[in-house]
């Protein structure tokens, strides 16, 4: 052997040893996966033909019974993951083991408890440039040094006392790292910020809704806008090629809609921009650049935070940017992301407040019956106030083409009633029992063809509000139920492959990650402690389906 | 095929489909798995040539995060699981799936926090006659449909303001359930009694601090007796041969032994009986045949609960009827339990307190600057109170003829100061810094010979207070750390085969069972929540070990 070859043996030894030398590793480096969020790892190691043998690898207790809604993210070989708000609020951990690294609490007040519409929760957290970045229930966004857990810097986002709590991670785009916070409940006027990765210092803040002298501020009627809702609670999306930034609004506040709009259907220009909508904003400036409004003066509670998914689909022979979005009003939206052009918009579960989307306008055709008024309740609206699908993420797989949602078969009733403003109160003034979908099933996994808009395969299940997909190059598609089982399907057909009771039901979304060549799969689980407050007898449903729980489970062959 | 050949198939088939026919089926019928608490499975399934290979069977969030203890037990295919205190109190699920039967929450009120000395806690439950019992915070017995979840019956055993709980499983004889109660800590005196498995009706009690008139009772100074602890809060055994119930007995009250014996060396008679010590009671009528004390007039809390496991040892060449105590006082004894006699007692752990158990008398050979008085503080004594083993059981194997001890190395500092008792608070008297014990290690996982008073092997750690033990006829001893690890060793050699992170300390029992033909194992994660407190910085390094949890693993091939 030459020099030269020992050199080179010598390297790849020490690569090896190292576990340094697994160019395949594939971790899992934000929320959706990418800035994408298709949730989809090209990883194949797992697959039909070996799930069914999925052995535990390690699980770790978050120490939080609360709602667990997080997707850890996965770094080299850390997994960063969030609990729902302590005693830990961050763990980083050994990504093949769970051994502790490090854990980070932040000094979050009792109190946020009473102004988190839907309880304490965090869904994760953002790495950028060696920092990991917390937005927290005190309304506060932190950057702490990922390898050392140590907080770097915080600053106040909002005022969590207004009712504004931060329970998504943020998106980082060069060097802002980029949130909007919670509210739509409490009559926050809602907001997209961000702040300079290095010191947390404000770049820009958008509002989403107009004040006076903006554009749109006359889609508000009087002074309404000043709590007019439309936060950007959930998570946003990005595409580098326009350098835009695709984020969510939520519903309008409050419930009621004759405090800010017409309160029948002839709400004419009072449409409440830019609540439920979707929302472009140049990465750059925050400049608003187009805008999609999925339920013009909402009166459903119809949020529209949704997670954009963005894929380059192959409409009518033609390759077309798209974010694919579905709806809490029960539409899927395919929407062209270089110009905001709706491409189609169907239904993708049981839907009666509105007939159609007209393509050009992006109007619904109301169902006249179904908008409710002063004097003037309605019965019988599907989707539920907690959509066709709610914060638990779907996911895209470009193997199949199909996207995988969680969705919800749940209808309600809606009579209004009299709200007035008061800070850190709920800002709601409506009344809405829950009714059944029909068909006898009340949550359905849907893998749904986005260019065909049609259901491929679909899975029933007896309860609502089960957890977000996963999707990988090995063919699969990972999701979690209410009853805390966690399932593998064959991601083109639906066929169950696997499936495991893990005693507490499932909201999160799973992940995929490799670390030395080996691939894992993780998922949180603790159910919802809040939600089902919101739904009656259906809620007691699901409380009682599991005990409250909160651990990390990661599988691998 | 004739007609018989027929028949016998058919029979068969059948017996297949509805999973009746594994006569070989074993459970885990009660806590220690049976009356002689050896926690030892029959089952070889697993063992060493597969054990690498175990996988989850399922998972169950407990909803609880306080200490986690409990050891299930397995009837049929139900397992009962108990929880810390709620919100559910005890869980029967599908053994083999965990799919949940139904839960059982009696009304316990929050104030038993406060009553109950070293935290909330449940330690498993009882099944006899199709009743589940069990023993409760708020010092109340209950009596629940096995099949249902109905309660049938509830009685109280004690009042719980007063400082006494019920943290462990009842032990059932004939038609009787005998259980006694916690309080050692706040001046109780000490009980065990039994009642009618059918109404709950007392049938016995008998006092563990003799009152007077009664042999005993010029043990104790004065009215000390009134309040003299001696609690038998852990778990019993039973010998049907002799028709014997074995219990092991709390410290005294209060901790500073001037109070109630001599204050120094020399207590004479004042041994403060049945303290610290394991009594022998006649099942039928509860009188008490003998009696072993450990720690005369104990000054070092060294509670005398831990139980009693019974085998027949081959001792110098005769079969002998013994039980075996891994003594907090950090002597392993061997006692004949036809009479009482001991046969051995020797240090399993580093032990300054006493030279040498006095075999013929039982009278400890104590290092007199160890025993703390008014005035005269002592330093150094091993163990420290937390014993050298405290309530996580140890199990005894059959086939390698050892005892597998989850061992403590800790020691401390003593000093006394005066105390009165009132009603409901600590009655302690006494301050107790925490000393790490020698060697740079604080427990460890102890293989003894029980016969031969030694170690075989053992696995060292870096902390105290780890989980309990149990040991197959596979080959098999499993142990859970307080670092949420579960480990899986050869009996023989200590060979670890296994390991898996659980992420919350491992305080429990492990248990093992088999429904249709396939072994499972089943461990409760969740560490304790408050013996750190009593041990000072070396707490400090326990409770930030992992965060607290509550979850039970079942793995399987």
């Amino acid at each position: 052997m030459n020099r030269k070859r020992t050199l080179i043996a010598l390297v790849g030894a020490l690569l090896l040893a190292t576990g340094a030398a697994h160019a395949a590793d594939e971790g899992w480096p934000m929320y959706g996966h990418g800035y994408d969020n298709t949730r989809y790892s090209p990883l194949a190691q797992i697959n039909p033909s070996n799930v069914g043998q999925l052995k535990l690898a390690f699980s770790l207790q978050l120490g939080s019974l609360r709602s667990n809604e997080s997707s850890p993210i996965v770094i080299g070989d850390t997994m960063y993951v969030s609990t729902s708000w302590g005693p830990k609020y961050v763990y980083a951990v050994d990504a093949r083991t769970g051994a502790t690294k490090w854990t980070y609490q932040p000094d979050v007040p009792d109190d946020t408890l009473q102004y988190a519409c839907c309880d304490v929760n965090n869904r994760g957290v953002t790495y950028a440039d060696g920092k990991i970045f917390v937005g927290r229930l005190d309304g506060k966004l932190s950057a702490v040094d990922a390898a050392t857990g140590k907080e770097l810097w915080t600053t106040t986002v909002v005022d969590y006392k207004q009712g504004s709590v931060i329970t998504s991670p943020p998106l980082v785009v060069r060097n802002m790292v980029i949130t909007g916070f919670g509210g739509g409940e409490y009559g926050a006027r809602g907001s997209l910020q961000a702040y300079d990765i290095a010191t947390g210092k404000e770049i820009w803040k958008t509002w989403t809704v107009p004040g006076p002298g903006e554009a749109g501020n006359d889609s508000w009627k009087g002074d309404s806008w000043q709590h007019g809702g439309a936060v950007a609670w959930l998570i946003g999306s990005y595409d580098a090629k326009t350098d835009t930034v695709f984020w969510g609004t939520s519903n309008p506040g409050p419930w009621n809609t004759v405090v800010r709009s017409s309160g029948d259907g002839n709400y004419g220009k009072l449409t409440n921009l830019y609540s439920a909508s979707t929302v472009a904003f140049d990465a750059a400036t925050g400049k608003i650049k187009w805008w999609v409004q999925a339920t013009p003066a909402d009166a459903w509670d119809y949020d529209g935070v949704n997670e954009l998914v963005l894929a380059d689909l192959n409409v009518k022979g033609a390759k077309t940017p798209v974010y694919m979005k579905a709806d809490r009003n029960g539409f899927f939206y395919v929407v062209n992301r270089d110009n905001g052009k709706i491409v189609s918009a169907e239904k993708y579960v049981p839907t009666t407040w509105a007939n159609k989307i007209d393509i050009a306008t992006g109007k619904p055709d109301e169902v006249a019956d179904k908008r409710p008024g002063p004097g003037r309740p309605a019965k019988g609206i599907c989707p539920n106030l907690i959509g066709g699908k709610n914060w638990q993420p779907m996911s895209f797989n470009p193997g199949t083409g199909l996207v995988y949602i969680p969705t919800n078969n749940v209808c309600m009733d809606w009579s209004v009633s009299e709200v007035n403003y008061r800070k850190g109160v709920f800002y709601l003034g409506a009344d809405f029992p829950t009714v059944p979908g029909p068909g006898g099933y009340m949550g359905e996994l849907v893998a749904w063809d986005p260019v065909a808009q049609k259901k491929v395969w679909g899975v029933k299940t007896d309860l609502p509000f089960n957890g977000g997909t996963l999707t990988t190059a090995g063919g699969l598609t990972f999701w979690g139920d209410l009853h805390g089982v966690f399932h593998a399907y064959d991601a083109k057909n639906g066929k169950e492959l696997w499936k495991m009771p893990l005693g507490s039901g499932i909201g999160a979304g799973p992940i995929s990650y490799s670390v030395n060549g080996k691939q894992y799969v993780a998922v949180v689980v603790g159910r919802t402690a809040a939600i089902p407050a919101f739904l009656g007898d259906v809620g007691k449903k699901m409380t009682e389906a599991t005990p409250e729980g909160g651990a990390l489970f990661v599988f691998s062959e």
